[in-house]
């Protein structure tokens, strides 16, 4: 049974409404007020690419995401406490969630060798070798300093039963170490639910971690690979197990359609790189598809990208300038269309956020999937 | 004898104050007042690499500049004129100085041609053939609509006298070409003195183009490669054949140490490459010297670039969070040093135009050469 320890100060989560199975709500951090649903941005190696903290604070950012297995690699963990960790480190004032490295040793990290204990992993920079454990991901994401904080686990591919039902209960125990060996009250650490594509294993994960009583839960192991019909049935299997009173994160989603997905079945965070690796390679994300900007079409387009964007990109330039940019290689058009592609997301949470407080979420659903679906196909 | 035509509306630049042979004053153009001495940030190909024209505008640029060579290359003049011309292809609500070509195609194009007519040359690009005449490079600069336009001239190396003649005497026949060819009232065209490192023709050549009666004059064939002392020694000729009611442009400049003697000797405007260049190659740029970023010096250094500095970059970010980026290779350094390194000599020009207002220059001058020496060796 489902009785989970209070949440403790300074972290608290209000659900101000619900609309369905979709929440919107206010989780409070040391470093401010996330209202969610929100779309995080990610700043792998504590910088979101191409942006300054002043242009993210300016497209509406709250939550910043940053890696640990990046930063324990480069510069290291000891530089950022040094500096009073990661938010006076990148400049960023508000909140920060770093997650434990477990997702990048298991999918960047060469010559990984897991046993009960941890994992023993070479760095893809040097291959230099290094060894995580549940409580030495905790004591780096210490040294990092963000609010919240995740649990270290073992990412299974989402479709093999057998490696999910070992790196499911290694992801259960390695949760109560983590739990055990945090020091920081300031610190909100989320567990993380595994157990791939598999109904049962995802509820018996969501038991074991909500029984926890962190304050807050994560969801991994999806938008690795599986179809997306897989990923919308497992939220639908975890939805009515998840307490209801904590937030809930769902690990590297940004896609459009998956972010209305989710939301309508109660996921409350989300990050994805999708947004500014899209903006390098050229691409605008819109809520009726992605533009292409290197396309000749866009050569005399005096238009912006979009016309009832507000974002600082499409209040100032054209996609002819963005065209011209991209072909001369100008390092511009990255920071423009990550400014425009987060506003697109965080944007898009925020408009999902309200509907869901005025009680007309899935109208706006309905309209959305309505005009994504004529203009352009859905994105992979 | 000098005897200008008085300047025309909208252009009209005064004198507010002198100080030996430096000046304080105000150029006004279509775009706005541009308050000299005044160093303008280089857009080469329509934006100043890795800054938002938010981000120059917060800095404190007022004039920015943008080559006729490369935007005629890419994107084309006429897709520039269709946007409504550089301002708002560029986003640069601003004043805008256009070069005429001229530097580049001697510089940059292949397979050059030179008649008394005007230069046959081949794109760095693609290879493909193009002619520049005086007609045709003002033709351009009217389709890019910059307040500033440049004569088109022919450069040569500085120490080659006989090319210098014949170049010079080239020169001056195209600026009266562009002249007679220029069509817009809303736009200033300067002349450009050359004639290497012969006083001679500088003085030639200072009279001739003086007696144009452009609204402005501009130096060129200077700071091309020729010692520093020959710079100085070329702007002490000028000084006194230069129309003193005329803004003076030194084309090129960009060294904090040239930017002092050059303002000492009666120079107005300044353009450069070099801080921006520099910050994409990691090197900040500051009044006692450059610091590059990447050495492992400044691997736990929390301080700022400089203390006293009031730019963005200083005000947020370590010169360890820096060097993490440089080593990282993250795009956000060159942002942060570009933002730093421009600040670096527009408040420098700032500085040393309030000095010449307050008649304190050459004190001003004194504390700069003593403190650059102490620290660092002088910029190449």
């Amino acid at each position: 049974m489902y009785n989970p320890a209070p949440m403790t100060e300074p972290f608290r989560f209000e659900v101000q409404a619900t609309d369905g199975a979709a929440r919107a709500g206010r989780f409070h951090t040391p470093h401010g007020v996330i209202e969610t649903p929100v779309f995080a941005p990610v700043g792998t190696q504590a910088t979101v690419k191409a942006l300054t903290p002043a242009q993210l604070d300016d497209l509406g950012a709250s939550l910043v995401l940053a890696n640990t297995y990046h930063l324990y690699l480069r510069p290291g963990p000891e530089i950022v406490a040094e500096a009073g960790g990661l938010h006076s480190f990148m400049g960023w004032p508000g909140p920060i969630l770093t997650d434990s490295g477990g997702f990048q040793v298991f999918s960047l990290a060469d010559r990984r060798q897991v046993d009960d204990d941890g994992v023993t992993f070479r760095s893809h920079l040097d291959g230099s070798e290094h060894r995580f454990t549940p409580e030495r991901a905790i004591a780096i994401q210490e040294q990092l300093g963000a609010d919240i904080i995740m649990a270290f686990d073992e990412c299974a591919a989402p479709d093999d039963r057998l490696y999910n039902e070992q790196a499911m209960m290694r992801t259960h125990a390695w949760a109560e170490r983590c739990l055990a060996a945090k020091t920081k009250d300031a610190q909100a650490l989320f567990g993380i639910v595994q157990g791939g594509i598999f109904p049962d294993l995802r509820r018996q994960s969501a038991d074991f971690i909500s029984a926890l009583g962190t304050p807050g839960l994560a969801i991994g192991g999806l938008s690795v690979g599986e179809a997306k019909v897989d990923m919308y049935a497992m939220l639908d299997v975890l939805e009515p197990r998840l307490p209801p009173d904590r937030p809930r994160y769902l690990m590297g989603v940004g896609a459009i359609d998956d972010l209305v997905e989710a939301v309508r079945r109660g996921i409350d965070i989300f990050d994805c790189v999708l947004p500014t690796r899209l903006a390098r390679n050229d691409a605008a994300m819109t809520r009726l598809g992605r533009m292409n900007l290197r396309n000749a079409t866009y050569a005399r387009d005096q238009q912006p990208i979009e016309a009832d964007c507000d974002c600082y990109t499409c209040r100032h330039f054209s996609r002819a300038y963005l065209r011209h940019l991209i072909v001369a290689g100008e390092m511009l058009s990255a920071t423009l269309l990550s400014i425009h592609n987060l506003t697109t997301l965080i944007t898009l949470a925020a408009d999902l956020r309200q509907a869901v407080l005025d009680g007309r979420l899935e109208a706006m659903v309905t309209e959305l999937r309505r005009s994504y679906a004529k203009h352009r196909p859905v994105e992979a």
